[in-house]
Formats: structure tokens, C-alpha cells, sequence
């Protein structure tokens, strides 16, 4: 019940002071983490310019990066807006799209982590582990499944780096080192529509630009996008449907709605 | 009547000749745009090559620059092909995102009024307030609205610039220095959708390119964007299944859908 | 019933297998040519840096190349990407958007064409036409209809560079210079949608990745856009509906469906 308070209550925060999300991102996503963004009451910002990142950085309430379809003149433009935030105070999300799938994804994404300082590093299983420096190969017989090694990555991650780790998945993964929260809700057609990873990280970015815990803004973006994704789920028929409807949920996301769905553990 | 008439007349034209219709514009709305203008009837094409402008712009019947999400590279393009559409008689259409947000942006925007000649320019308050060097600060108190604010700098910067100003609001205002042309369509889950504001410019260059008065062109664009709006609300329960019934209300539109509804004001 | 089943047979295995689908397209485009490929069920990646074109094509089932908004940039990664995949037998399919309307569209695709040796090129009549050197001004008088030239461009060039050329139209003709398929399924809302023929070309690589005869692949391809079109016709009450019911169509396409749509003649 309290978290179904303190998710609600930032829900409405997010509603109430609209708050200004500047997104780096890939083209993939642009439209639909924007769109995202504003059904659940933030203001998106998309402007990856060199020469304008450090005035836009400096008036939006968080900093959404993803490296989803990245080139250089972008990796500067985001080590930039990276630093800026940093100095500001401004909370910064990381989206790894792709770490791990080639070197100047694995690179870039490393010295985000590292030299960028995010708040909150939101990715799969495998960029994680990726990023961890734990490739699917060394992950040894002992772990027995995927999920149980990218735990293991996250929290060590979480720990070198200072930041939380959010890993989605059948069951998301939030830790800031120490604390764990896992999120349950979800839906199978979540990952039939492009983008909803980019999305989840464009909600963290809303949800860390209210909520200083960075540790509960990750994991309430999570139980969003899940609870979302579940609303969506029960009226689709595919997945140009639960877009769609996803859209629409989130826009129209209410405390009952939360307080029947929500599946969220601490340890 | 008269205006019904003539509104549906441009419609009809758009749907007859499908023009070819230019954009350069954001990442964003690339393709919701691109919907928009072939949901009505125009030939969207969507080209950003230095290397390629002038070649489109000369086999384009409208403009339209949209400074969303820019870069130097694209600056120089929209330059060019301002230059060229200027040269040829091309109407242009200038959507000035985000002006005032940052100096690129302003500077920008401000270049491509003075030196590209637009027919149009199709912004939100703060955007033409921005162009028209009026900032918030400067309102001064006997402007109590925003709205009355911007209708003041819009008729300035039109009779200044010789072009046409739409700034688009819950009622949109759309002047070329002495006429003036508001328009009281809409819906209030528009500003809930990503680049509803990039859609009105993009129709407003299908319009332009069908009817030489960039002032009825404007409004007739403002119209059949709050028209559609107000048509897809009816359906909608959220900004997802908006977009989508606003695409659909764009191709449906007809004569009775126009009578019943359009609230047009000139004065 | 051969072809119904070989077909089946194709969508099972992209299903099973997963291909990875690896895009260098078009802005406009991206999300829709993703969420088809999701949809469907294959896996798509869009990487354009050219830094890492070369890892992200050895990771890859096959290239899809659109030059629907080109830059100097990405003509240089869209180069390396089909050197890479020639190299490897990697199918890459190109959709030549534009050819013709700018000479430098036309020098791009010719380039792609006669340098990367594309298992597939997918168009529309007037983009083969002049990919064929054949404009709309030399066709002669004995052409009646574009269609009939393009379909003597399309065999001529498919024989001479050694590749399939994938026609789209209101009948699609498939041809690798000598056996010759046509699809005859369909419906008049497509072209109301942008990106239709750019996602024929994404799902073409799709079919590629799956079936070595790139005759059949791409016919397949055409054959499930024209029956996932004609489904989602159906429902559709314009180009925004159609969208989203055209994405269910594919990702709920069952045999049946096939068997009862299915218009393919081999010639």
C-alpha cells in the first residue's frame, strides 16, 4: 500500500509540474519515448546539437541518453550534455542500446557509465552484463540462468559506479548496490513493439526528475511501464494495437488501477 | 458558408493535384508528418542532402523547414533550400521549434524569417514571441494574457517580415500584418500528442501549395487541424488512439464534417 | 497450394529463427520498417555509424539498405555496409527511394546496385525505371502502360546486374531476369501510409535472412504486405487505423489466412 502511495504521488508530480525531459535517443524511438512522455504528463525534449546541449540541458529536470543509433558527432554531443548534467546536478538516465553488440557501443557506453556519472543505468539482461564486463561466455555453469548473472552484474555495477542499475525483464531488477527491488508486471507483446526498453529509460528519466531516491524513480518507471503494458495488453490484439493502447493507459493511469496491479518486492 | 466553401475547395484541390510537399524537418515527426500530409492528399517527400536540396525544392510546390531537432549540417540545408524555394516562387513554411529555448535555435529561426523569406510562419506564443524579441520578461503588466502578447507580436513581425504569422493556442491567430484570421477549432488533447504544432506547418505547406493567399492557406491549415482534432476526440480515450483517429479523421474529412464544425473568425 | 505453404513455411521460420535484421533507412521510416519487422517476428537492428556498420553486418541475417534520406555519411557507412555483406553472402536487399529525382539518389542506388550486388532490389515502377536508365520520356509510344515498362526495365535489370528486382505496384513483379512471379494481393489504403514500400523492403530481408532463393523471398515478402494490407482493410477507416491494424495483420498471420488470400502467378 505505501508504494502504491509514493508511486501514485509521483505520478501526479510528474502530472502537476510537467516536468522538461531532454532526450539524446536514437531515431528509432524519438517519436513514441516522445509520446510516452507526454500521455504520462511530462514535457519531452529532443536536441542532440553540440552547440545547443549545455542551455538545453541546463533548463530541463532530467537527462535521457541512448545510444541506440549512435554516431560520433552524437557521442560528443552526449559526453557534453553528460558533464553539464553532471555539474548541475541534473539526474541522468543511461540507455545502453546495444552494448555489447559492437565496440563503439560497448565504448561509448562504458564512459557514459563511467565518466558521465547517471543516475540510473536502465538496460537488458545483456547489456548489462555487457557493460559488467561479464560476456555470455564467462558467465560459467554456476549461473544457470540469464537473469541470475545480470542480478549479480547489476549489483556490481551498481556498486563500482555509484549509480542504481535497472535491469528489464520478465522481472525487473532495480538495485543501487545494496537494496533490491523487483517489478512483476509486464506483458508477453511488450517486446514485439520497437522501443519500449527506450521507453521505460525516457520514463525513468520522468520519474528521477521528481523523486531525488533514484532507486524509487527506476523501479516506479518500471511498475508503470508494466502496469501500462499489462492495461494495453488486456485490449490488444497485436502489437500495432497495444501501442496504441499503451499510449492511452499511461495517459489515463489512475491509483486503483496501481493498487490492483502493482507487483513490486523489496529485499 | 463562404469560408466552408473555401476551405473545402483547398481540400479538394490537395486531394486533386497532390502536391509535392518538401520538408525538411525534426526526427520526431518525420513520420507522423508524413501521415498527416498523405492522410489529406499531398505527396510528402523528406530530403536534408545539401548535396540534394536544391534538385527537391525545384520539384516541390511548398517548403516546409522545421528547426525541431537541428544540427549545423541541417542549418545549412534548410539555408539552401529557403534560398531556392525564394528564387522559384516556392511558398515556404517556417516552423521556428523551439526558438527562445536556446541561442541556436533563436538565431536560427530568426535567420531563415529575414533571409528565406517565409509565407508563412506557423509557431506556438512563446515561439513568435521569441522571434519578435518580445521574452516573457518583457510583456510588461498590461499584457494580462500570453495569447494577447503574441497576437500583438505576430501582427508585428508580419507587417515587419512581409510574411504571414499562425500561432497556434487554444484559439489560433493567424495575421499577415493587417488582416487578421482566428480560428476556434481544436481539442484539448492535442498539445498530448508529440508535433501536433509540426503537423499544422506541414499541412499548412499542402495548403500553401494549392492556394496563393498564405493568409487563408495558414487558416484553412489551422482549421482542418482543429476540424480533425475535434472529430478524433470524439473517438479517442487517450493521445494513442487520437494520433491514430486524427490520421483517419484527415482522410474522411468532408463538406458537412467542415459546415458542421469550423469556427472561423476573421476580423 | 505449393506456394501457400512454401510461404508458411518462410513466416514459420523467421518466427523460430529470429533473423536479425540489420536496417541503414530512412528517418521517416524507422519505427514503422522496426515495428513490421517485430511484428512478423523478426529481430531488426538499425546502426548507421561507420564505425560499426562492419560488426553490426557480421552479426546480421541480412542488410537492408534505403536511401529515402541520404547523407554523405551514411552513403559512406551504406558502401562499407554492402562491401561487408558481399563479402560474407550476407543478402542485402536495396530500396532505391527517390532514384530519379535527384541525381544524387540515382548515383547512390546505381552505386549499390552495380558495387553491392544486392540480392534484392525493391521499388516502385518509377524508381526501376530509372535505376534502368529508362525515363518517363524515352518509354515510346508502345508502351501503354508505366507498368509494362517497368516490368521490361525490371527483367532487363535484374539479368544484367545479376539480381532480383521486386516491382511495387497494384500487381508486384518479381523477377530475377528470366522466371517471373506476380502478387496480385493488395489494398487501395497503402500508399495513404508512408513507408509501405520501405517496409515491403525491410520484410523482403526478413524473407532473405530465411529462404536462399531471393526470387521467392521476395515474392513472399510482397504476398504477406499484400495480404496483411488486405486484412487490415477490413478494419481500417483510414490510413491512421490501417496502420495499426496492418501491424496485428502480420503479427497474427496464420495459414488459413494465406490460403484464402494468397494471389501469386509464376510465369
Amino acid at each position: 500500500m505505501e508504494a502504491v502511495k509514493a508511486l501514485f504521488e509521483d505520478v501526479k508530480r510528474i502530472r502537476k509540474e510537467r516536468p522538461l525531459v531532454h532526450n539524446i535517443t536514437n531515431y528509432v524511438v524519438m517519436n513514441s519515448t516522445a509520446n510516452a512522455l507526454l500521455a504520462l504528463g511530462a514535457a519531452p525534449v529532443m536536441a542532440h546539437a553540440f552547440e545547443e546541449v549545455e542551455e538545453m540541458v541546463g533548463i530541463a529536470r532530467a537527462l535521457v541518453l541512448n545510444i541506440g543509433t549512435l554516431s560520433t558527432p552524437w557521442v560528443a554531443s552526449m559526453r557534453k550534455a553528460a558533464e553539464v548534467a553532471r555539474e548541475r546536478g541534473i539526474p541522468m538516465v543511461l540507455d545502453p542500446v546495444g552494448a555489447g553488440a559492437t565496440s563503439m557501443r560497448t565504448a561509448t557506453a562504458l564512459h557514459l557509465v563511467q565518466e558521465g556519472k547517471p543516475a540510473v543505468v536502465r538496460g537488458n539482461a545483456s547489456e548489462i552484463l555487457s557493460l559488467h564486463g561479464t560476456s555470455a561466455e564467462t558467465k560459467g555453469v554456476e549461473s544457470t540462468h540469464e537473469s541470475d548473472a545480470a542480478a549479480l552484474a547489476a549489483r556490481d555495477l551498481a556498486a563500482k559506479e555509484g549509480c542504481v542499475v535497472s535491469v528489464s525483464g520478465v522481472v525487473d531488477y532495480i538495485t543501487d548496490g545494496e537494496a533490491v527491488i523487483e517489478v512483476l508486471n509486464g506483458h508477453p507483446m511488450m517486446p514485439r513493439v520497437t522501443g519500449m526498453g527506450c521507453t521505460a529509460a525516457a520514463l525513468t528519466g520522468a520519474f528521477a526528475a521528481v523523486n531525488p531516491s533514484a532507486l524509487e524513480a527506476a523501479a516506479n518507471a518500471m511498475a508503470v511501464m508494466g502496469i501500462a503494458g499489462e492495461v494495453a495488453g488486456k485490449k490488444a490484439e497485436g502489437p500495432g494495437t497495444f501501442q496504441v493502447q499503451f499510449f492511452d493507459a499511461l495517459y489515463r493511469l489512475d491509483q486503483s488501477t496501481i493498487r490492483e496491479r502493482l507487483k513490486m518486492k523489496r529485499t
